[in-house]
């Protein structure tokens, strides 16, 4: 086992770990490590929510939470000798949960709080508890169904150089002006309350907290991607934009849907990171990977090669309304239509729902040209079920 | 071999066929074919331009394409004892290009006309011809490359009721109204101009070809998904709304690209599919399946297992507008960068476009719940290249 | 569609078709085609038996058969520039069965005549028809059972050197001298009774006959290796003996398991390969492949992921007697658990001998090391029954 | 994290451990652990030779290894209410090594103390130490090579009935007494030398002792299988043959080749596994699973598309010598083409023999009817190389 970087006791909150992390983005957020390229080590990573959510069987947690404080993040992590326009290169050697603590959770967030992508035909919180059972997982909320998990970090990314932060915050702060009392909102701009940045204190503490960026969004740095393919054996390439590079990860997940569409979310879990750390001097322009990561996954996710794929329209599906190669509202009909079907099958609405979210299931961009329908598909691995689930 | 049900002449236009198809939708096309539950049985198909593109170096003709002539499809097939309700369970047993045809074009339309994904970036017309070798493809205008087709119906529906017809062109013509001088449109409403309408004549072609819908988008009855997974092998459940089901098809691929950006298209061919066909009485309400198409993928896709992957979110390229879970921004974002990847592996920005819309790369929304973030990813396998294209 | 360089006249024998092929291998018959490297061109081949064996419900041609009869091969193909020490490197582009005879057979030969990897339990001759239906296959005599194929070509090598020929031939004779009169014969010499020479002619055609070693092993050359991977896209490597290479090829199996193990044999059938050429001068020392072909698989195999896996070990079934490291005996037990499993299952001991003979099951020696016992496994696809096959 | 049921100290010896573990086969070496039916729970392992070889780059550890003291294994396990006749279900959910000790060994044994399959061509002790990180293994003694390890349980099975265990030992000294001064011997027959038999003492130990079979090959009850495909998520059907079915496992694996060529013998290691076990009732007859366990493998398998496969036939390479259909030749063949063409792309011989005894390559029982040669492939993953190890 690689070296332990960064502990974190989960009976304590982020900000009173031995070494504090973080929720925010920004440059001054101090490095916690130091390592060289061609070090490997391991990190270990809290729940997104730093422990909001409860093994049971009530989800005023979920309905009630506080997203100020998400995602409670692990590092900054300082590589050494690198400097902005690298490359940095992290292998994702393997993920896995504590030992003392080999469960997870998804949610529903109340529409009210957060809300998700079925927000409007499923506004009321829910949650389910998910056992992992070695490479397993089964959810005593959603009997009849058992996966290989994909384990992966939700998030990880670089630091944003104060350029690139002060782009984030313009940008966002528009999109939010647009519509500032939408619920849910726009964006999540910066906003000190609930606020952890390492070891920062005093009036440096309240001014990045002022300006640090929210974690909710991926951005050009990678960040909260939830790629569920970011999983065992994986090789990411991150673009380079501050000196040191200052690697931050967290927002583990046991599993996930494509799309992450419960928003809250995977399955989350608390847990370990092994990573392995190189660097391409100057690769950013070598390569053109300038404005997102690149990455190759791993040889080990989970091989289902029997799938039942349910297909969506860019046509709402209250109003009826024509949109032009909408794929946002094409997957969002596509798992509707997905839910629908699982219905007949015998699980709830919200069982549904959430197992689209938790399970290995695909969401892909099928066609997007064909005005003014994108055709978006999500894809059901079969053997995941104890039955036959095939129209017959 | 099954008998052929629908035959085409490669050197006549569709309404100059023995069995002339059509190229619109209505429930009053007369079906040219009916088979019983059960049959297997083979349809051929002209490429979905009926023949506009050619076989050489010059894109003119695909800048000067007459698109009110697509699709040019075969059928409506009448399935005897289908009614409106049922599930028709499709099998694709088999497709292949002609043996004396064996070749398909993909191309850039330019934006005047037609467009594309990236129409804003790639505004003129460009061709790439494709050479079948067996399973293999390779172009003579994309050197370096070769992969495994995955060939498929890029379009196959059952026809509209004429109550389901009315809602389409109802939202259509709303979203063209919203910008009706849009370049390229919004949406293409029903036109008479090359209206092909099967045996239909006089006042009748007169009425129909007002009304009939064009064949471009994906629509509740299926039609031009575009799915590439419709491959060799696999079985599609589609929704019945008028008696006798109507079956038609078309828009052979010989592979394909997740998106189609390129909108001129696939590798496009003409060429001939061998159906099976079956009913599930009372399937629609059975099953849940309503809206769109439901279908189980083939055994024989190829088979890649090492895949570089690109991101994309959903911030304009140009403006930098930060846009809300807009997962087409995101796709097009990661198109795109990996666009400028592959121009630093030697491939003009024509040809990776070309490339990313014929070979069979995986486009997929891996988050769309992060507020305001989208993010799309799109999967290129490494072994199509002739070279080795990781960073390095 | 590559031109056709041999055809074949389904109606008439090997020895009357206009181009006629062979069924032995000697350095001096001659080639009937010349190509250069870099060609693409298409072969024809009867099924193994030259038409032995109908599509009926009778096993008596598979009782009957004439083995003197087999393999009858396409060739020998001539490649322009080729010399002994070259590697010929063939892709299979693809292959299929002629569009009118869309159908194969399978069959247990009698202990009499032929034999099986099973003979001892099964010595009557039996047979099963499988009809395809596009990627798939079924049998009439094996109901409840559909599988993807993987066409492949059964028998392909080069032709052998005289001193290779000499040497196959002193191998042989020595053991057959070990046991002259053994039912199962434990090889075929070299016979004139039926040999297909090709246009050899007189005095010529006695002399080949006497000396040509039989088709039914494989051997340096490659030959009769029975893999079932030489599917499409796969592409060999294969040591060149003689001036020319002079290739042939036939043998064509729509489907096989590991092993081929009913002897006749796979799905056997009669149709066209498309191949394409190329040379390594040298190559045979260059890269150290001097005793056997060596081939990568092409990307479109039958996918599946879930198996049953039966094992076996190398004591025999019937006297319980102990083999050392006896792969041979412990693939047999494996085969035979699998199908004492499968009569639970519904199948007939022949049924179930003639399903792991045809679906693409693999066989796989897993140990050959833990004195005294090897242990083979035995893969079954899960998804090619039509119920569920696990215990529960 | 399961509770550990089995603990072992890696610092003692197996018969000085708190509990006891054995290194025979006998039904009355007494149960350390009983569980229902149900439960989940982890057992510790040493390596399979208690700690003989060491983590550096002496080989005389393997040449002097003391094969009496193997395997050395935890258990046995009694399960609750298990009866002879029953199947127990086994389901191992998860398999590591020890965090502090992430390494493993693969060694050449000497031919006078063990052999292996080449033990003819590679008659020397050789030794590699194989780091893990995360999924992958590398060795500092075959530079170039990194491979996604597939973790499994070497050596799993139920205790023998008296009557099995006669039948084994009888089998086996018949065997040995065909040639018993050869070097390796044909088998190992009960010796008391080295022997652990957890808590027996005295009297009955020694007669234990004197009857128990030793635990190098696989048989009716599963033992040392040496498959690879025992993977994390994989399921294994056993024949119980004693009250309470006695399991017992060890000989843990980091990753193996098929076949386990060089006996000493994959990645081999210490750590720990997580199973699952239930049982179905009078399963032995309902199911026909009398002679050897059934399995179905888990999903994540290292997912590797692209081979380079070798084949070889049962012809003696040193005397050339025709075999009738000998599986074991036809491999040994197939693995020295494989070694010889290593060498070429700069491995030493014994480099490539370990690399196929570690890496996840597979070995294929081609074809075993085409007298007089069986036809045997093994199958190298190339994306497990730093470099293209294709002809070219």
């Amino acid at each position: 086992m690689p070296d332990v970087l960064f502990h974190v006791d989960l009976n304590k909150p982020m900000d009173e770990q031995e070494i504090p992390g973080h929720n925010r983005w920004h440059p001054d957020i101090p490095a916690v490590i130091s390592v060289n390229p061609g070090t490997e080590f391991r990190v270990e990573c809290k729940d997104w929510t730093d422990g909001q959510i409860k093994n049971n069987n009530d989800p005023s947690d979920v309905r009630n939470v506080n997203l100020n404080r998400v995602h409670v993040l692990s590092g900054p992590i300082w590589i050494n000798g690198t400097e902005p326009g690298d490359l940095l290169v992290v292998d994702i050697l393997d993920i896995g949960p504590f030992p003392n603590s080999e469960w997870g959770f998804n949610g529903i967030f109340a529409r009210e709080n957060g809300g998700g992508f079925l927000t409007e035909h499923y506004p009321e919180a829910a949650k389910s508890i998910w056992d992992f059972h070695g490479i397993y997982a089964t959810s005593r909320h959603i009997p009849g169904v058992k996966f290989a998990g994909i384990p992966h970090t939700g998030l990880i990314g670089t630091a944003p150089s104060q350029t690139l932060l002060d782009k984030w915050n313009k940008r966002e702060k528009e999109l939010v002006s647009k519509d500032p009392d939408r619920v849910p909102g726009l964006a999540n701009l910066p906003t000190p309350d609930s606020a952890v940045l390492g070891s920062l204190k005093g009036a440096e503490f309240d001014r990045v907290a002022r300006e640090a960026a929210r974690t909710i969004p991926p951005r050009e740095h990678g960040g909260n991607c939830d790629i569920k393919n970011l999983s065992k054996g994986s090789r990411i390439y991150f673009p380079v934009f501050v000196e040191g590079a200052k690697l931050s990860l967290g927002d583990l997940h046991f599993s996930q849907g494509d799309g992450e569409i419960t928003f809250c979310g995977a399955i989350e879990m608390a847990g370990w990171v092994d990573l392995h750390v190189d660097v391409i001097k100057g690769g950013m322009a070598k390569y053109n990977i300038i404005d997102n990561p690149v990455f190759k996954p791993g040889p080990v996710e989970p091989q289902y090669s029997d799938y039942l794929v349910f297909e969506g329209i860019s046509v709402d599906e209250t109003t009826g309304e024509q949109h032009y190669l909408d794929a946002h509202i094409a997957y969002r009909r596509a798992c509707l239509n997905a839910i629908e079907y699982l219905k007949i099958m015998g699980f709830t609405g919200e069982q549904a729902y959430m197992l689209l979210g938790t399970a290995p299931v695909e969401g892909r961009i099928s066609s997007i040209v064909d005005v003014p329908n994108a055709c978006c598909t999500i894809w059901i691995p079969t053997a995941i079920f104890d039955r036959d689930i095939l129209p017959r």
